[in-house]
């Protein structure tokens, strides 16, 4: 039987530190999508760290009401490969399967897995081929101190994120929210109805850089994400493949820059 | 026309400072759930921080590809009280409409919110009537560091949540997840498989206390959650209704007790 993804990754990443970059080994934590099938019907996919795959479906089928005691399992099966888990049952709760996001199987690739897993996301993520935006280092740092300087609500309470649409010289629009994705539809909405062009835009955000952040980046728009925190595998994967630069660990002055580095100069060389 | 909810509230909390517990005033953050209807159809339950609302609304839907431009939205209304936005379109992608999670709306009661916005949640979790545990604040800051020690993945790439399963004496069992209910359904779905009792048990957790966290707590069937981090006001609320004991920001040697204080100890007094 096939193993599970490891639940982390190495790869090369462009570190800057002491005013240099340096291309670094460095680790970054693996995002895997698990679609649970439910007596052959397909049910939900869960975005997850690969291990305890099984537990972690009869403890989701569970809390969700789905399966009322351990017992009512007549069997699991993990197809590690595809990222399926086929549950079995004859006692399953009707009442309370939820309407799930189905998940998007490509039938047109060879591939065993495929970086876009839900089917709209596939349909709205916009391709980055030109290069609008060109940052100094510096301009990162400065984005995101300014971006953190005005996350009072974060720092009274500690309890949301922050984002911000930026640009060369500045911060333009910032939101907060207690969801990771709210506050980056809190900005996409206000460009939209206001008529605002993020062509030459950026994304600063507090939070961890995951598939859906990026996605999210990806459908409004902007070309870079800069970040307080670390990425996933998943996430870098889609930003390659989407063209975004995505910058990570931006912190006093040393930051990782994880994708097409090409829109990111060291000022100081 | 009424207003939201504040985006945070105030509210007495029993905070253990220097070997001392006093009642003192903290910030704590809202978490408002916000449904959205879309030619008079729910649609979607979104939880978020009560401010652009409609912004959010606009850019959810878009990046969602419901809608394809500004311009094809009749109308947007917010009614603050119920947490509702009725969007009206004429061109509808349908393709696009995903399968949502549908609102659970009390019919019974004269209450404007109501504490569970989902039904199965409502039916799922388990209130705690009794007191089975009871645990030191010197408890709770060595559950707390045994459980950072044990998360190795965190330290090594800075994006995942950390949950431990434990009694006084100690962990039991720790899970990682970068999805924050992930390491929850985990440590649940091998206490179901190996017919573990919790009864007695703790949940230690790295990330906030958010709704969708304590209601996992309560569906597992756990008396108290210890968390490095902030609370939000709607986990709060359910947290006093389901008898749950809520600590946060234990960090050093201090920590708040907000809901249920009798399980907690001064050790030194």
């Amino acid at each position: 039987m096939r193993k599970l993804q490891p639940i982390s990754t190495t790869r090369t990443v462009r570190s800057y530190r002491m005013g240099e970059f340096r291309d670094v080994q460095d680790t970054v934590v693996t995002e895997f999508p698990v679609t649970i099938y439910l007596n052959d019907e397909e049910f939900a996919t869960v975005v997850c760290t690969p291990e305890y795959i099984e537990d972690m479906v009869v403890g989701f089928l569970s809390s969700e009401g789905v399966l009322r005691s351990y017992g009512d399992i007549r069997n699991v099966t993990v197809d590690p490969a595809q990222g399926f888990v086929y549950v079995e049952t004859d006692k399953l709760v009707t009442l309370n399967t939820r309407l799930y996001n189905k998940r998007y199987i490509t039938s047109c690739c060879g591939k065993s897995r495929q970086s876009f897993y839900f089917f709209n996301d596939a349909r709205t993520v916009k391709t980055m081929k030109e290069r609008r935006v060109s940052l100094s280092v510096e301009n990162c740092f400065r984005l995101m101190s300014e971006m953190q300087a005005q996350a009072a609500l974060f720092q009274e309470t500690g309890g949301v994120h922050n984002a911000s649409l930026c640009d060369q010289n500045g911060i333009l629009l910032s939101r907060t929210d207690i969801g990771r994705h709210n506050a980056l539809d809190k900005i996409y909405g206000h460009c939209l109805k206001n008529g605002i062009s993020v062509d030459d835009k950026v994304i600063v955000f507090s939070g961890r850089i995951s598939s859906e952040i990026l996605l999210k980046v990806a459908k409004i728009g902007c070309e870079v994400v800069l970040s307080k925190s670390a990425p996933t595998q998943l996430a870098l994967e889609m930003a390659e493949e989407l063209g975004i630069t995505a910058v990570g660990f931006i912190r006093n002055d040393t930051l990782n820059v994880y994708t097409h580095p090409e829109r990111i100069q060291n000022s100081r060389s």
